[in-house]
């Protein structure tokens, strides 16, 4: 079982690692992390560089696909290389998969046409430009063989639901185990609704450069 | 704000990739992953590569510390050069944080001695050879300038009340809704309490070699 991670500049390294987590314990898996280029990409923070071990080419049909979010996701979705790649995988993926805005590169590739579909509440709207019905208000969403969650952490949910359907229940148990996964957030928030008005009054200075590029966007053609 | 992460080999991504995603959007900070040597580290499953982009000597003197564990921290903790940086390390901290088996580290180092602390569950009782009270049932740890977090997962929630107290509470919150951090677990789990004998069962199966040669040894030493 082989399941494809793909890295690329910008985008947020937990929604890699999050089901990378949850996965790479469950026996008889193999997970590659691809990319553009074999090396060193930077996350969207610049802080951090994960390195690309294979490139796409290099891995044209795994089994499973779990397609990672962040501002770099924008770039993906607009990239010919990208999008092919992705939806030639999809024709043989047992599961097509996204964190956060990874689900911009699946739409792109079509792979969400007529399918329910989320991704991370700040673009939620713009699923319906790829002819997926978007959900705001679910975690983790399954429509036949593609899952889509939420922002970012919300990939830790679904690694752990995909390692269930890839082995069994009782592995993905032990997985959150081993994660030692009994979530206990200091405060009650990681959603809009939960977020107080002082919270959100924050958001502008915690975005890096290409999210505000993003945001004024979103607000000059709202 | 100078916060450093160490990376080293075989160690857990996760571990220091959640507390990372809630501490780098906190205004004024700036994280630098530190290790032995500038480049590029394989972590516990040698499937994942990450950068190190500054050596220990290069960061001396950070203001927080946040040490991932893994199975690579048993060698840490009886690495000369990593327990005297700690050490010298802490000695000027605001806050020394460790998630999982990196508080072993910290013991070494002598930061844990006469303090209540907590690890991966695996490795709670290891805890009092370094001097402290371990404490197998609180995911966070605070004791002076010192937070200690159970294994894997639980740095995110160590690294969003850690964001509170670089920052304040909006900031934090504003940070867990980036993250979309409002945790779904699709099955009760994550505690050895909560897990059922099934899953338990499965275990075994899941450790990577280093960690086969740790349970052995602490099987023959109980």
């Amino acid at each position: 079982m082989q399941i494809a991670i793909p890295l690329y500049a910008d985008m947020t390294a937990l929604d890699a690692i999050g089901p990378y987590e949850a996965l790479n314990r469950i026996p008889g898996t193999e997970i590659t992390f691809v990319g553009e280029a074999r090396g060193e990409i930077r996350t969207d923070t610049g802080r951090l560089g994960l390195i690309v071990d294979a490139t796409l080419e290099e891995l044209p049909r795994p089994d499973v696909l779990v397609v990672p979010g962040g501002i770099g996701s924008r770039r993906l979705a607009k990239d010919e290389r990208w999008i092919s790649w992705a939806r030639e995988a999809h024709a043989h993926t047992t599961w097509t998969t996204s964190v956060c805005t990874g689900a911009l590169l699946l739409g792109a590739a079509g792979v969400l046409q007529g399918r329910r579909a989320t991704t991370h509440w700040s673009s939620v709207p713009v699923l319906e430009g790829y002819g997926a019905t978007p959900v705001a208000d679910e975690r983790v969403v399954i429509d036949g063989n593609v899952i889509t969650a939420a922002g970012v952490s919300a990939g830790i949910d679904m690694g752990l639901m995909l390692a269930a359907h890839l082995a069994d229940e009782d592995a993905a148990r032990a997985a959150q185990l081993m994660m030692e996964y009994a979530p206990e957030p200091p405060f009650e928030g990681g959603t809009l609704a939960t977020t107080p008005q002082s919270a959100l009054e924050k958001l502008p200075t915690m975005l890096v450069p290409l999210e505000e590029e993003f945001a004024r966007e979103q607000s000059l053609t709202a």
